[in-house]
């Protein structure tokens, strides 16, 4: 019996941080995390060798996470038909627009499902609402995690009129 | 036997035109298409009624489009666990950064898969790409259909030089 | 006899600081200030329900901030005809021009007054300005705080040179 | 008795084509509309004059029209009360984003009720929603109107999936 | 016989760091500086007569600095046949580009003659070459002026291959 | 008995439609216009050849337009004391933004004086304003010129509200 | 005895008109010129083998050019030592901006020497720059080029004042 | 024999610390590095003499680094036929933007190869790829400068999944 199983690649060591909640998220839903470190242009072979072997090798979706001209998602999406989602990460000049532009303007042909500027949360709860279309277990958790969002939202909700009143 | 199903969603039908590949495409891989217009401000209550049901109805998937302040594709994954990719569609101001920045921007929680501004056709393949993972003929689709791209590429690489030595 | 009334939305107990000057302002004019956290996509049942019965519960205007894909102001405009003012908060990326234009670029037939980024204390000038039209007694104020506000500046005006003469 | 007045002022005579829907609007609702050209810098003491006329003449909110450095609607609102809506204009360069900076990012003090670039129909419909709160008829009006924009969006869905069936 | 007067207006004591080397660059030239917070929005009447009068009580030009959606010059201008300098004031949010605008993208008939986002010291500069068509010591204080840049740089040019040998 | 002389110098001959408006202008002044095509890339020499004896062959103040990397006002600022005005030229790409930001951020010591992206007639203006510092009559003609302004604005609005009684 | 030889590489046929003053130009320079088209998404591989080998088959530098996400000349720095020119396409949405970012803010490691948006024309010139290290007679051609632009430039400027007399 | 021998240039010693990496690369290469401060605004005399000369002193390749208005590389390729690389240097306000801008969009004729915003490092490698076109050494050198990439990144590839097992 076959479980889910993503792939979390990032262009550098230095994404590591932005990286994390997404990691973090995808094991909270029980999904199996292989994280690499790959760079388009540093190691594209590395590129092409993960990405034209994923889906054989048991992936259901990849994130790929990369900033400035971030070209990872693309060139992974290029070697693969499994879904690619796409995290901008905020560098130090253009704040994000530049990430975001190279991620999202993908042509006609090759999508990549991108994410908020350093969203790599929703990468993963993203990754999670494709997978529970295979998976009926992760449906029933993304509904369960809806449910506590909204209770989070309330819990703060029903504090705030009173932090208010001392404004 | 279920069968694929997408919804593709558009907030006004100025927008249809722009739509209009991201159908023909869904309908070329032998998904059942649903087209709906609904306003995330005119028609909320359609939205959300829609959004709510579309797990229920056999939905795999919703399309969402919208340009300006889209805010139709987040307003209608608010409302459901289902994968919702976002198309933002350029209107006569601001080049379509701004419906970018509405539908990609998305809070930690509630993600939308956005492509490309005007990016129709990819809001289409993506979806086939999320519903390969549950119906397994789709994936075969798709690895024709980068098949028939590269061999497309191909036969007009093969052409350029003669075009190039006229110049 | 009715008194003013109105609602501050965030839609994150993170955008509280950049409110707290709002709640403030409008307290100093004698408004009755509710204050509500409701997200447009974690918590969008309570975001209809508050603004399908506002009007009812007697406010006379809503204010909405949000930040990234802010879509807080313009589904709560969804569901009321009471003037709906929006606060773009500016987030960690994009320096506040996703928030601004996601509020701002609303569709034809529902619109949401939009204030400066993080312009919390225009919100409440704003929302002070829309009431006098009702409320007489808000029309002095503003009258009076005009006056304060051309005080102030004019007692720095009469300092300024002596400072000037010191550089 | 008195009747809703609004007051539509546009910096140059090129701005009528896109303000038209915003004075038409205002008809609709049975508002009084008075039409002005003033120039923040050709004509300022007309501005000054007629801004701080406003109120007593019995204007309940003021519409301002401007591109470019599109100072009109703040400098209307440094001689006034009364709520300052203001509609950034496109010009032939920048597309907009001079003119809604220009308009929305006002100094604390002294707010602009900004909407969206061109947005001029909902310019109206704010205005509209601000004089609600003192002429009861206008809520009433305003009720019908979304009432009406849903049933033209429910129209169009209506017959959407036919046209998609013919994709 | 007369002697160069410029007007140094700032929008804002919060403006007065950036605007301290315009005041100092001025001095250093020889021209009495008058310095005046008045706001375009709060005092707009003191903008209206400072302006109105500055060609009278012996001003040869004006500098206004502001922020955000910065009118002061523009309004200044408005009132006067003297040339405006415009200097826009970086604030906390858009990085300049909204005072840039605001300020720079005058209408037909009224110019404002603006330097970089914060170029304080330029307009200072920009001031005396102006200046110098009517006083001539000015002229040679600023052919001076350009010579110790030079001077300043080439001393630096010196010192940086030996800097560089280092790394 | 000198008389005013004003350089305008554009950096290819594409920009002559734009640059038109503005030696129109400069001559219903009464003032002396010497054209000139002068590259700062192409014919770096010219542009330094006539900027260094521009002010002893009479001119007062250069004109400089351009488009993209608009360096040719911020060269000829390079190589004078005279006040340089720059008009930044629209180009088929980035609307204006690229020679916008070329010219007005200038670094400290070199001003450039800039006007709205083609905004030529209003650097014919500024000019004027400039060389009214020295020609006494250029100030008369500066206040006929306000004058005429307000006139055909305000003729303008005595007309408009006719127009919109047909909207 | 080897000739100099450069490969001009796009995206998709649709950049050929954009890329032909490139293509000739560089024949201009007698310098052999063999085009492709390769997708860096679409065919993947062959942007591989092409790149990989492009030293060995002779060629001196590859020029690629492409639009939106333009990651080709990118992805073909990452599989060669030679010198990559990148010429960014401007599509029909956000002007140019994104492939410009996409293509210059590579990582470190893998530069790509790029020129203007759509500057296809310079793409050449910057090759011939480059390959005149090594081949020295290109260096006088680009001496004769130069010396043809500056009297190309004079010979309008000896028109324009006449042109100018007419306005 | 001749050894391979580039320029830097800076305008100002204030970029120095974000052209350290360039020098420090290009003497990793064992190219002859010298290093100047020369600005196109205040030392233009030098900026020509030096660009005039670079040819004819042995420099292979000048590197010109700036930031805002950063027309110091466009100066220089305009004084030579060397292939000029520009960096653009993040300044205080626009986030580079404006140097990006000021660079790249040179005019038709007179190419700046421009790197990314701070990109000083790859200014270094582009120049070693254009120089490795002469000398054969520098060929060497990249490639097994990419290779020592490639293996640092499958350095911290191999420890990466380590990592994110603790998160």
């Amino acid at each position: 019996m076959k479980t889910p199983k993503v792939a979390v690649v990032m262009g550098s060591d230095s994404d590591f941080e932005v990286v994390k909640p997404c990691i973090k998220r995808l094991k909270s839903f029980g999904i199996e995390v292989v994280v690499r470190i790959i760079s388009a242009h540093r190691t594209p072979e590395a590129a092409k060798e993960f990405a034209s072997g994923a889906k054989d090798e048991g992936f259901d979706c990849i994130i790929g996470a990369a900033g400035k001209a971030a070209h990872l998602p693309g060139v992974l999406a290029a070697f693969t038909t499994l879904p690619v989602i796409g995290i901008p990460i905020k560098s130090s000049t253009m704040d994000g627009l530049d990430s975001l532009l190279s991620i999202v303007q993908m042509p006609s042909g090759i999508p990549v499902a991108t994410v908020a500027i350093n969203g790599s949360d929703n990468a993963a709860i993203l990754a999670c609402q494709m997978l529970a279309l295979k998976y009926d277990e992760l449906g029933e958790k993304l509904t369960e995690f809806k449910e506590e969002m909204k209770t989070s939202v309330e819990a703060k909700d029903a504090k705030i009129q009173a932090m208010a009143d001392e404004v």
